[in-house]
């Protein structure tokens, strides 16, 4: 199976011209399954909620339509962020969508600074998509720092983490590797490159971009500061197999009943 | 508050002479609070349940003594491994001691490779252990590739992981700077040298102790194949502030609601 992902550089409100960027850097490439940045479509930096709103979309809007579109040209199922508007309400999502149809959206449960002044909390469930052989979650950016994320998704049977990112710290990468050696798990970790200034926020995003491997292998690592886009081929039977040796596995090894505080 | 650990290379099955290595290690060092490896006393590789048992003791045996004379010498509480016997069971554990009294013992919930043959896995829930200032909580080793561990040990007010390891996979020391960091805790692994063939099993021990701190800097690490003490100063408060900046807690924005797969 074929995975990958886009790194850009948003030029924060232009739509048109960020999906032209993903177009471009997309060019005739094919594959399974293609990962964009969170917000690769608005940037990420607002100064306010109405901006935020401003910019705002349903599953049934331009970036809903341009992600089908590309997945129609890739052949592959495509995830990446978007802000979602839903009964009232903004969310920092992820799409994913194959060339026919929207398959569902994430919305981060963990948000990051700012973001709480726009944003609402993710209110729904972590859920796994099918994608050709392979099960698929979806986490956002800060998602990562909370351990909880990818251990839900693996328990609920993930084989890859579709990761869209704005990142600005400097762990991320490196805590990847353990999330996925923990639960034997493909991550795609797709950032943004670029910085942007508004307000009094100054954000630069660190590029980096990666997949990692379910045994801890950096099969992909974007430079810091270029557009990038790479895809790799994985054998998803690999996280299927949870075993680290003949006496110990990364999930059935777990002490559920001692993990309450109780 | 200084903190330590003791990186020492036991000779399996040999108290007393391994007794001797950590005692001439210590010379007249003092601290608050020292970890030696796991299973210091005895050794790792067991070969048979009945091997393990032979080598077993109570909380009054002579490694509980050892421990607390040593804590009498340094002025330290010691957190070091044992194989634990209670009730026709023994477990892979760690003591905690003052120089007056066992103050506890934990046992490993997560065994590794063929430990899972001698061992009865870990039957009492996490705690945290009041030193000083801190509130230190231990786990054995392998309970590293769980985040679940040095979750539930932070969620409890744990303010530094005391860790004894005897370490054979080249991921830990990596990881702990993920632990830290996603929990804000301080951690001090204290892993061994050295190798051990005995029957079938071939382990070489990787080193690399290590003082972890809650913000993911590494403040002590130790050679790979030496003998190694070291003991840092570091300031506890800096572990009770959750916040990576304004608006983000690592603890308070966990979304328990959604961490549980319904």
């Amino acid at each position: 199976m074929k995975i990958g992902y886009i790194q850009s550089s948003p030029t924060f409100g232009k739509k048109a011209q960020n999906f032209k960027q993903i177009e471009n850097l997309l060019g005739k490439s094919k594959a399974d399954l293609i990962v964009l940045p969170e917000l690769f479509a608005t940037g990420y930096t607002f100064i306010s909620k109405k901006e935020a709103e401003s910019l705002a979309e349903t599953t049934k809007g331009e970036t809903a339509e341009f992600l089908m579109r590309i997945a129609e040209i890739t052949g592959a199922v495509i995830v990446g962020g978007f802000v979602e508007e839903d009964s009232n309400q903004i969310y920092n999502s992820s799409l994913i969508v194959s060339s026919s149809e929207v398959l569902g959206t994430y919305r981060k449960l963990h948000l990051y600074f700012k973001e709480k002044l726009w944003f609402s909390p993710g209110n729904k469930h972590l859920k796994t998509y099918q994608v050709k052989e392979a099960k698929v979650g979806i986490m956002i950016c800060f998602d990562w720092i909370f351990p909880e994320t990818a251990r839900l998704l693996a328990v609920l049977g993930a084989d890859i983490i579709a990761h869209p990112a704005n990142l600005v710290m400097p762990f991320c990468q490196k805590a990847m590797i353990i999330r996925c050696l923990e639960n034997s798990i493909y991550a795609i970790t797709a950032n943004r490159i670029g910085e942007e200034k508004r307000g009094d926020s100054h954000f630069h995003f660190t590029g980096r971009s990666q997949i990692t491997s379910c045994n801890g292998d950096v099969l992909s690592s974007a430079p810091k500061d270029k557009f990038y886009i790479d895809l790799v081929e994985i054998d998803v039977n690999q996280a299927r197999d949870k075993n680290l040796n003949k006496y110990n596995n990364v999930l059935k090894d777990r002490r559920t009943e001692f993990y309450s505080l109780e």
